[in-house]
């Protein structure tokens, strides 16, 4: 590619990958999964779809990162939860930020989007575990075993349990909408994981 | 109407009510909630869209007691939990009944149908709220406060709070097809959600 030997190339890719990633969440909103092209990202994102296949090999792979994108940092260094040694206090800042994304309709609407796909598409739904919530998951793994060595959750917790106790009934409310997603109610939910999970 | 007068009349209306209640579940599972119509359901029960307007005065009120009728008793007396007096063994045979229904794929096909039109839909949503999952929940949350007067549950918990750490991991995992839905995932729930709200 000619432009890989010009100048800020790392600078200006950095801002093609970022503009692909939002167009690609966009396009899921607006036109699901099923029916959204790498041309229609391209275009959108005002880059040549080259661009695109120089990066990633399949529209799963792009659309997949989009949204991995959105549980980063914003220095893109991977998913990592805060360890300050007070697993309640961590759990509690996470879930509390967690639930105030959720609440809000921008950040929201891809994500139901591509929930709607998954709920639909048993192959999607084994792609979005293996290269999305996997991924998550086992960040978030990482700090409850910090917690286990620091005596603050049963060393024999199944942690895929301790994440779905304290993870679904937000989403489901989320998702059906059948209740407010309140820092007070992220609060709760750590505190009754911990009270269900302790050593 | 003039078949009011004949006999066997009671046994016959039956029939008839659990026909449209059928038809409705599948047609809702084949071509969702807002394509299905009442002259299809009628068509598909074998009986005049007089009869179902007869008895539901919209085709909502029939959606929604078509799936009411699923967590009904056979005998159709509504939804009542079982009550031993031991809080943990009731609830690890509902919980367990609930997931060997949701493991089974002609039985959750039109629930993941009804689910999908309600993420989508924020008034659906509120009357599956309404019509729906608050008459199931309050059946519940009657079994629950029994076992807070028995001295088995915290009797200051958030009922709707404990209802969601029971039931929405299992909703999670059904809905997302994230893990398997045994009966030791079903004990598992019930065993941490004792534990969380223990008085």
């Amino acid at each position: 590619m000619s432009d890989d030997a010009q100048p800020k190339r790392s600078r200006r890719s950095e801002r093609s990958r970022q503009a692909i990633l939002e167009a690609t969440r966009a396009l899921v909103s607006e036109v699901g999964y099923g029916t959204v092209a790498i041309e229609t990202i391209a275009a959108r994102a005002g880059v040549g779809k080259q661009t695109i296949y120089r990066w990633w090999p399949s529209k799963g792979a792009v659309i997949f990162d989009a949204f991995l994108a959105l549980s980063e940092g914003t220095e893109g260094q991977g998913v990592v939860l805060p360890d300050t040694g007070d697993i309640e206090a961590d759990l509690k800042a996470v879930l509390r930020a967690t639930a105030a994304e959720f609440a809000d309709p921008e950040f929201e609407k891809p994500i139901r989007a591509l929930n709607n796909e998954i709920i639909n598409d048993p192959g999607l739904a084994a792609q979005y575990h293996e290269k999305l919530a996997g991924p998550v998951d086992e960040a978030k793994k990482e700090r409850l075993r910090s917690a286990q060595r620091a005596g603050q959750l049963a060393a024999d917790a199944d942690l895929d349990l301790v994440l779905e106790v304290l993870y679904a009934p937000l989403f489901q409310r989320w998702l059906l909408r059948s209740g407010p997603l309140t820092a007070d109610y992220a609060d709760a939910l750590v505190d009754a994981t911990l009270s269900a999970f302790r050593p």
